[in-house]
């Protein structure tokens, strides 16, 4: 599987962001991934191997009444999303932790894509060269479904002084 | 790349617990998981395609010191772990969200393990049948590193009344 077959369109190149660039309300947005179902179970098979994310016909006894990718499956693509593009920083994408939920199931044939905002700024006061920046990321199909909301904790460094 | 390969230990055949079951300050250990550098590498490829998780030179000029798996190769080996017997749950492991955080990169050789505590136990008021079950985990290395702590909400059955 090449996940970069999926990625229905480029992001245009955009200025990566130091931390001095970053205001709170700034968006950005990602390109969008298509979801396969033989990509939902090769996921689930290497890491979530449930029968909701496996077989058709033993998900429509669950929870979620039919096919459903893995929710790490969302935010690794999430993740996908963001490095391609959806979130042009400075040093790159280095999260120290933050919150995730998954509101409704990522099906097969979603193309999902990731909006998202900046929350928080905050300069180091150890550290001159970074800072600490909180974003909050909408992940959403082709139908405006939330299949993910996801605040992350993101370490992004400073312009050089 | 089979997975399975990477599981040291098979986690003896646990009861499955349902909501009933479960106290608060119960505690699971799951089988151990080793990731190596090719599995870092290509989960990175797909999911995280950043200098730090696919180049051992190219890493070594970040803040990660040297090459790193992805936060997200860590949150799914740890799910991989738990639905491994790791964390014996009536109706599978079933999340709707939570939070997470990395205090130290995970690298190529650690051996994942984890640990995981029943926070709190809240039978659905609306839903007879199912309920909520908070669980706290904590994914460490063999060295006793803490390479991710993460809450995470449960949805859990009960028994048939």
């Amino acid at each position: 599987m090449n996940s970069t077959l999926s990625e229905l369109s480029q992001t245009p190149a955009a200025p990566l962001r130091y931390l001095d660039d970053l205001q709170v309300g700034d968006r950005f947005s990602s390109a969008g991934f298509l979801l396969d179902e033989t990509q939902i179970k090769a996921f689930a098979l290497q890491f979530d191997p449930q029968p909701f994310h496996l077989d058709h016909e033993a998900a429509k006894e669950t929870l979620f009444g039919g096919l459903a990718a893995s929710g790490w499956h969302t935010a690794a693509v999430t993740m996908r999303l963001l490095v391609g593009g959806g979130l042009p920083l400075a040093g790159g994408i280095i999260g120290a932790g933050g919150e995730i939920s998954w509101p409704q199931p990522t099906r097969p044939g979603d193309i999902l894509q990731v909006e998202t905002e900046v929350v928080s700024v905050t300069p180091s006061r150890s550290r001159p060269e970074r800072g600490l920046v909180v974003v909050r990321s909408t992940t959403q199909n082709q139908h405006g479904h939330v299949l993910q909301l996801s605040v992350y904790k993101l370490v992004v460094p400073r312009k050089a002084q």
